[in-house]
């Protein structure tokens, strides 16, 4: 382990987790704390979820409540802070900002007005300025990584293989426009993009389309193949996948998922697996560095 | 006019026109018999309108029906061919395919693996091996493709002009991969790519994406971009807009519509210009020659 990778781990101080939906802040906060060090979670009101907190100390704090965010975790002696879990990308309209935020206004209308990446890069910035030490979950907490292989017992064919690799060249062509970070592939054609509605909103609209007969390839064919764009800053937007993806890929009727070895993260992989071997669906992590951008 | 161009357009016997859904096969019809050509059209059964033919010789096939097809384009007299109007991508379980068309199933079958691109390129071959001359429809009845500039009183902003030349670019980026001929961008942001649900599906799911609250754009921004693939085959799939393009758009909350100047196809130009001045969208024709790939 190299010295910053070490500091990264074992930090200085408590450790401030910004959380969102699902699974992941708590399996970070579980790691740090197996690490022996503090935790304060900072749950973000109407995205987080109360019975996911546990006995972890925590503030919850508005989607645009900068100010009260930044106030606490200094209060709590936090340098380092890590943002993890599904928000719903905040609007002025619908979160009350405190008036730290209301200064920034003008800047965060700016990061909008990009896509994901530079609002994500925006705010870690601003945590920087502040003195902050903005680190990646994976940093924290390992673990939480998508290792390389199966996860389940299912294993692709050598059409899904050669679709992987058509979605990883897709995914990296599409890089520098800040689309998604998936793809569905079916039989060598490109079924659907990842764009504003996300991985689950593209598998449910593929299911859809199948329903209604738009898509021609025969169920049980075709992967969702999900990987950082290049150049992505890992430290703040993995991709990840977990249980539901397997769920709604299945409804999708696809074969498997491929996600990047050790670049996403995988959400409750016991749960992920069990529904992988229900399904039948493979669940791969595959490495992409050697693909052509 | 150059010797090839002046024959395509005046050819030698009467015209063969394989005829899909919409106004575009009548209105090429009518512009080949403006020339004083002879037509007959050979309507798909379950994609061409029937009320669409008016008085033109029609002899109706079925998407699976190649031997069909080829025995009556000869017996009229037809050498050249022109494809136009939107087919539903056939099955074989859907369509009764006649003796020809049977042995040409393990050709189809492997062309079907591939995207649109290789299905259609497949059956232009094959035309020309049997000694027909397929032609684009642009070719038969130049009028018929995008102007440049506007076509309705609407007018792109700086916003819209920056949208547009950043989707350009990313339909150029995509273009190897065979997925759509359209996206979505606003205010710097790529809400939708095309795949296998078309322009129209595309245009529909960023409605219901804004009515469910998951786009975050505000409405009346934001431009539908629509351009050929580098490299794409324009004989047989030029990309095309209509009145219900501009009405679905609209519907999805956009600013405008952008289309490849003298690349795309616009189907009834003077109803498609009612429902952008009806609606307030613009709709221009641009040059995307000179976008880097």
């Amino acid at each position: 382990m190299t010295g910053s990778a070490a500091s990264a781990r074992h930090g200085e101080g408590p450790l401030a987790i910004i959380a969102g939906g699902g699974s992941l802040p708590s399996t970070v906060a579980a790691a740090a704390r197996a690490q022996g060090r503090r935790v304060v979670l900072f749950p973000i009101r109407g995205s987080a979820e109360p019975d996911r907190l546990g006995d972890v100390p925590h503030h919850w704090i508005g989607a645009a409540q900068f100010g009260r965010f930044l106030r606490l975790a200094a209060s709590e002696g936090c340098r380092d802070v890590v943002m993890i879990g599904s928000v719903l990308r905040p609007t002025i309209t619908t979160h009350l900002p405190d008036l730290y935020t209301l200064r920034l206004v003008p800047r965060f209308l700016k990061l909008f007005r990009g896509g994901d990446d530079r609002l994500l890069s925006g705010i870690g910035a601003i945590l920087e300025e502040r003195g902050f030490r903005l680190l990646g979950a994976h940093e924290v907490a390992p673990e939480i990584l998508m290792p390389e292989g199966a996860l389940a017992r299912g294993r692709p064919s050598a059409q899904d293989l050669a679709d992987i690799a058509r979605g990883l060249e897709l995914l990296s062509a599409m890089g520098r426009f800040d689309v998604g970070q998936a793809v569905v592939v079916a039989n060598g054609r490109v079924l659907a993009v990842e764009a504003a509605e996300g991985t689950d909103g593209m598998l449910d609209h593929v299911a859809l389309l199948r329903r209604e007969g738009r898509i021609r390839v025969h169920s049980g064919m075709g992967v969702l193949v999900k990987a950082p764009k290049p150049g992505q800053n890992l430290r703040i937007d993995l991709p990840s996948i977990g249980p539901q993806t397997v769920e709604r890929a299945a409804a999708a009727g696809l074969a498997g998922i491929a996600v990047a070895a050790g670049r996403a993260i995988v959400a409750e992989p016991e749960r992920l697996t069990l529904a992988a071997d229900r399904t039948g669906l493979f669940v791969m992590g595959v490495r992409d560095e050697g693909v052509a951008g």
